[in-house]
């Protein structure tokens, strides 16, 4: 199988985007099957489900025979190992990430492909924490044949998660309009806010400036999915705030008001939610930009800075998802 | 094969987006061929250039087999009818549009599958021309298994060809920083600049601006690419410009000074290039607008409007290209 085929590669990277993020403290990976000719395409979803090659195998599985209604990671790994009955020997699969080799949460995913045989692995990006690692060894010595790509956006999609893992993963959320302008009320979609909330049940901090607080008086919780409400650090030279905003009276949340992020230390998954003044400070301090891109144009200023950055990634929804890795 | 399983046809939707509006006269199609667990995406690239399925075919079987180098429409099709040799008998087709019935510049795509004999064909959107229609027919008269999906995004693809092919087809291209800026030297990267060389060659008549005229004193040409010029038609009140600009002195361009877009109505292929003040005249006059969005944040003003727009495809390359369909 050469790099210039890796179209299955390409939809589990795309596939795996639309988790990033919510899988922490895991990597988002994304996994391809392609067997009898059908291509079965999947993700990982959040941390204590199946990882990426399961769901993938798992689909395609069920696609083709009878199967009970299995969830659980380590009742489909036994489940295909039972009865797999040769089904993936021709398959061809993708991962975005290596193989896990170690049992955690759920069973080794190499062990699962050994048992399962198919004839090739493809592997976007090895796995960088070494205790997970060996997968492509398991593999190689059960007779699969391997290929391991290198691909760098294989690399990005699991960037937060070697962050997170060694240290921290900060970045920065900007809602803007087509034209730029980011004041004047919601912007972004319901669907967007919603995605925000989401974000915001998995983050454990999350920065805001003062006069956000002081104007728009939001509660920062993750309401929309009943999630939980992060950690707050409001960023602000003033430290007076009117203390019955709601966002002071969230049970077991922690609220800092300071002018330095010092507290940021204690944290590994931290959202930066700003305008233009707080960009502007940030823009180098963070690790990613994401920008939630409505495709409207407004009658309004638009916030100014001078920067740049890579884009990683663009997710598709109600509006643009743009990921984007500051530049140094 | 269910419409569940579609990551191939989108892999072909994809490709299809790279060449949109360079395929003209033709539309934009794209296709997919997943033959022994491979899968193999192409796309129409140019019109008088073999057809998308042809293309994805014939990557396919070069893939597996020696095969002289032939680029000719009809070569391939007669090589491929003599020496498939069954090859494709278990193979997924997809294509983004109807394969063709009729013989053109090049041979029926239909016909050639009939000989090929694929074990399915899904396509994403019937063909709207009805000399060209029939390809389902052919198929099915083969026993082919086809699958007519109706998939919207196939619509979109091909909308600017069925607005030429009936009357005209006008979209408004802007590049913009990701804030908003318009103005202040080039904004785009070299790539795109190329691709907006690329999209000159192929429209007929390129509307602009007068102050675009009067300041910037552009060529308006496609020598980025040794392209043909379009003709010109300057949108402006004010009659009076410096003829010795050298968009004046192409040889074969026609240049309009009006103000008024009656001559737009001779015309099928029409880009208008423009700032602001056209943007606002003429945003729910034009089919399509085409944002180039740079991945740079700067310290300038933005333009502003009030509109919306639903977004189509958003191409990824050193710029976003942003395809909008006005809202009506």
């Amino acid at each position: 199988m050469s790099s210039m085929n890796n179209f299955a590669l390409d939809a589990a990277i795309k596939e795996a985007w639309r988790y990033q993020f919510l899988t922490y403290p895991n990597p988002a990976v994304g996994a391809a099957v392609i067997v009898k000719n059908r291509l079965f395409v999947s993700a990982h979803k959040k941390a204590g489900e199946p990882h990426a090659e399961v769901n993938a195998l798992w689909e395609a599985y069920k696609a083709f025979f009878d199967a009970p209604p299995l969830t659980i990671s380590h009742e489909i790994h036994e489940f295909l190992i039972k009865n797999h009955n040769g089904f993936f020997r021709e398959s061809n699969v993708f991962v975005t990430l290596e193989p896990c080799s170690h049992v955690g949460k759920t069973p080794s995913c190499a062990n699962l492909l050994k048992h399962l045989k198919p004839k090739s692995v493809t592997i976007g990006w090895l796995d960088p924490i070494s205790e997970h690692s060996g997968g492509v060894e398991m593999l190689k010595s059960a007779g699969i044949e391997v290929n391991v790509l290198n691909d760098k956006r294989c690399y990005d999609l699991i960037e937060p998660f070697i962050k997170w893992t060694n240290d921290k993963f900060i970045f920065f959320k900007l809602a803007q309009s087509f034209n730029g302008a980011i004041t004047g009320g919601y912007i972004s979609s319901e669907s967007s806010l919603k995605w925000v909330h989401q974000i915001r049940d998995k983050i454990e901090l999350l920065v805001i400036g003062g006069n956000t607080v002081r104007i728009d008086r939001p509660t920062l919780d993750a309401r929309k999915v009943n999630g939980k409400s992060p950690d707050v650090l409001i960023y602000s030279k003033e430290k007076n705030f009117d203390k019955t905003i709601p966002l002071f009276s969230i049970p077991k949340r922690r609220v800092f008001i300071e002018d330095n992020l010092e507290k940021i230390n204690d944290y590994k998954f931290i959202m930066i939610e700003g305008g233009e003044r707080l960009y502007k400070k940030l823009k180098n301090f963070v690790d990613w930009k994401v920008f939630i891109v409505t495709p409207k144009i407004f009658d309004r200023i638009n916030y100014k800075s001078e920067d740049e950055f890579e884009i990683l990634h663009v997710e598709r929804r109600d509006d643009l998802i743009v990921f984007g890795r500051s530049n140094d």
